[in-house]
């Protein structure tokens, strides 16, 4: 979705945007750690988030890779910078169809600083000289599909102000026209160069006004971090500091703690301010760290770490071919990338009902889905690489992930357990240590207020349900005693599956249950999870593999415990068990006595 | 669906079949009281219902529309009979291609009687001497589209039966072969000529099965009803009577009570020992009564007048282009028929989510929409046509149907008041009484069991739910009073409309409100029940229209009370009003004070 098109829905309903801005890191861990990072931000539901172009175009595949993640996997609207340093035309449009491509809609459009190393802005050969240039060529080629933000200068462009530190009337007058022939040029969106003085801004807002701008003007705020680095940032910008905040940084310049505190201090009263001054959006400079753009928010009260709304139990791709999916099988709810990356083929994606996608493809499972963060094989060596001598050892760590004494599980591209499964993980403890070795599961959820803090999503007027849900391993011993006992239990559906594609089960092939769903004023009942033999069929396949990819392979080979890992998964069942009767059943009924 | 699947399918769940045949009525009247039978006959979910063909095709027109109004309207997977006699392949086409293109799947393939007057069949010019080239022809035609149900005869064909009552031994078996021959050519399913010794009916499906036919055969069971009848039908059709039925006969032949009672009882001890031979399913000729026929099957314990199984809250047409059918807007809850008749041209029909169906393009409002079985207008010119001075005279005719007094209404094709109405009828009658003159309504449900009597639906082992509904006239004045209340109860949403179009609402104009869902073991979310604003706007024209045509225009010309009735369709409001809060909310709340 185009950010101007959700920044005037969130006017029309009296609500303030805010979005978070990060560059492309340089180093592989310095990616995984933006990503780890960007997961956690974008929680609290920013409007969008954007991703800088390295100067130069030194970055561009990084950025293009980035941007896709952004959207497709971290699943926030993405904006990219694109600008015209050493970009010929071919090049702009690489990067707008790989964007496009990947359902981004959203460009920043900009001249661009010179390459490092010159002072002055080279037009490059067969490219653009400036960011009209570059507006004028992205509406021409590509008409309405892209959202175009342009940069705003509050004290006008860098290049016409002296070394008094100002820019002379007549240069600031022509810079605010320019900034209008963006905007006549098909520019919809105004985000501006960082500032610390509020009154300039607003001022620069009523200029805009005077000469018919009328398209929303984002206030860029960068949150002083630290004492230098806010130096050489301020004096690269040739941005003005007004005495006070000098006078306020000097006694404490040295401490980088006291910094970072008066900077969300400062960050907060400006944006107070402005926000008084009617301004609707905020675009915070992050620098990719996280607490001072979120402490910012949250003394806003625009953000609240207790109340971070989910519109889905899991979070949909903002990329554009699939904005509208609202049902996924639970199987990857612990795996969402793997989930991304296995239905990136698809046409179209569930709308309201699974229905007829059983007949879905999913893509092969490869090494994509198994390839991992350092951070996170660092953490799972640490934590799961132990000596296994028997069947209890391997119990035990399954009990100590329920105990939620593990960060990492081969299982989860997640941290630690769901805030749910905390509501059942007593019981899990028991069936884990009974030999059922737990991978994924699910409360059960009577219509429950939607703004819970657990289990709540979708918006705060609602209800909410769940069917109780476990998956797990075991033997096929234990899984005999499962399917003995819930000849008992008739509102349990089961389904079982072996490496050896044996199948047991007491549903239809067909049939798609909805596990979780939501019941909301004026609207369609929304069912976000469903359980459905065939995509279980497709996932028994990627759960079996993590034993060897995620776990057994972190030993050395021949290692004893590597060999007893591979006989569990060579002879283990995995097992998909609902209790249908989310009011009066009890999942657990079934290990009572086993 | 073919009727050879759905008794395979209930087979395959240990379950019996039962189905009902009726013939096209000679009158108007006769076919309306059919339509009204066959209504509540199909209520208790029979399999199929088949009509007949009138001999030598002298009621083809009239055959095919009833039996697409079974397949359409009375929403009953529908056989048609087929003969030969007088029926060039011309007119065998056009028939087969009518009910293909009105969504049916069955046929009952016939040679057919001689026409009136002659003993002896004659094969018409172009046309087919016997069952088995009609069958043929279906096949190389139609392939796999019919399923093709013949007769078979028990007793031999009335044909090869000679003056003793007897057929040959010869007759008899090559007989069988000549059936033998209609199933090897494609028939799919064997329905019997009506018998009254069972031993006769058993050894024939034994002898069946000896020469390899597989298929189900159907036991044909007419219930005795007049004792002249049955003479007449068992002589017709040459049919064995075990002496003990006409000594129980005999001495009661006069009293028709006590016949009709021998012949339930006799139905059902036939069925009984039938059903203890393995028979899986029961048809029953029913001569378009209903009494007998229902009987036998409560006797067997096959249905249960409390236990009227609704799949939907609402009855699905059995057109083979509307079966995946599930999803509804409620305003035509009480003009089911209305509702079938300005959705006929629709492509595919709503299932699972009422969605982008907003685009939904409604037949156009028509004469067809009013027109109504003589009988129901007698009702209606009886219940409703009485003088009325002010509009306190008309609430309290709508006071009157709340209390259930009525047993029509001009907004309705229905009978009287809904089972669920009942539930609020109090506090209806108080609505009606301050005057919000209510046409439709359902109460809120909070996960009530699926087989409750009165709001149940779907089957047994599931929870269904509501949002409390009402929509009523009103004027101007009380809208905004409705209007000024609502400010206080935020779950309610409201719509509005005048004849004028004047739109007042609290909902967008994209909002889908599902008000009725159902959950169930191993299956998605079922929402049947929808209000949306673009079928509100549509469906207005005919609740207005309906003042005037089902109404005031049942005064004479000129008459002070068809004014008024006039006056009150020119200025009064139609609302729509949705309690979301199905837990908490009271949607009477919003007449507490008004």
């Amino acid at each position: 979705m185009k950010v101007i098109d959700k920044i005037q829905s969130l006017a029309d309903e009296g609500k303030t945007a805010f979005s978070f801005e990060f560059f492309p890191p340089k180093t592989e861990d310095g990616v995984d750690n933006l990503f780890e990072r960007m997961d956690r931000m974008v929680a609290y539901g920013p409007t969008f988030c954007d991703i800088t172009w390295g100067a130069g175009g030194s970055t561009a595949d990084l950025t293009l890779d980035i941007a896709s993640r952004m959207q497709n996997v971290v699943c926030v609207e993405s904006m990219m910078h694109l600008t015209c340093t050493n970009m010929p035309v071919e090049k702009i449009d690489h990067a707008l169809e790989t964007i496009r491509s990947n359902g981004i809609q959203n460009v920043l459009a900009l001249r661009g600083d010179p390459p490092h190393g010159q002072d002055k802005f080279v037009q490059v050969e067969g490219g653009f000289d400036c960011a009209l240039d570059l507006v004028n060529h992205i509406r021409s080629k590509y008409g309405d599909y892209f959202g175009i933000t342009v940069a705003g200068y509050p004290e006008a462009h860098p290049d016409v102000i002296g070394e008094n530190g100002l820019a002379s009337n007549e240069a600031y007058q022509s810079d605010l026209e320019y900034l209008k022939k963006k905007i006549d040029a098909g520019a919809d969106l105004i985000v501006t160069q960082l500032f610390y003085d509020t009154d300039i801004f607003l001022k620069f807002v009523n200029d805009c006004r005077q000469i018919g701008i009328s398209c929303p003007i984002v206030p860029g705020i960068m949150p002083i971090n630290n004492y230098r680095g806010f130096l050489r940032m301020t004096g690269f910008c040739k941005t003005k500091i007004p005495v006070e905040v000098m006078a306020a940084l000097e006694p404490i310049k040295d401490n980088e703690e006291a910094v970072k505190a008066y900077g969300i201090h400062l960050g907060t009263e400006m944006c107070k301010k402005m926000l008084a001054h009617g301004v609707k959006s905020l675009h915070l400079y992050t620098l990719n760290m996280e607490k001072s753009a979120l402490a910012i928010l949250m003394n806003l009260g625009m953000i609240d770490e207790s109340k971070i709304s989910r519109s889905l139990p899991w979070r949909r791709p903002a990329n554009v071919f699939r904005t509208k999916e609202d049902v996924r099988p639970i199987f990857w709810a612990n795996r969402p990338k793997s989930y991304i990356s296995r239905t990136k083929g698809w046409e179209d994606f569930p709308q309201g009902r699974w229905g007829d996608s059983r007949s879905a493809s999913y893509g092969a499972l490869s090494d994509h889905q198994f390839s991992r963060p350092r951070a996170r094989d660092k953490k799972l060596q640490q934590e799961w690489v132990v000596p296994l001598k028997s069947v209890e050892d391997i119990q035990e760590k399954f009990k100590e992930l329920c105990l939620g004494n593990l960060k990492s599980s081969p299982w989860s591209e997640l941290d630690g357990l769901q805030p749910e499964t905390r509501i059942i993980n007593e019981q899990l403890i028991k069936v884990n240590s009974k030999g059922f070795l737990t991978i994924n599961s699910q409360p059960s959820v009577n219509a429950e207020r939607s703004d819970s803090p657990t289990v709540g999503w979708g918006g705060p007027v609602g209800y909410v349900y769940q069917k109780a849900y476990l998956e797990f391993f075991c033997s096929k011993e234990k899984l005999d005693a499962v399917v003995e006992k819930c000849k008992a239990l008739p509102s349990i559906t089961y389904m079982a599956v072996n490496k050896g594609e044996q199948w047991v089960s007491n549903t239809a092939q067909a049939d798609v249950n909805a596990v979780t769903w939501g019941v909301f004023p004026a609207k369609e009942i929304i069912q976000p999870t469903i359980v459905d033999p065939a995509s279980f069929n497709v996932w028994k396949d990627e759960a079996f593999e993590t034993w060897s990819r995620s776990w057994a392979n972190l030993y050395p080979e021949a290692d004893p415990s590597r060999n007893l890992l591979e006989e569990v998964k060579n002879s283990y069942y995995l097992v998909s068990l609902v209790e249908n009767d989310y009011i009066n059943g009890d999942i657990f009924a079934v290990f009572a006595d086993l």
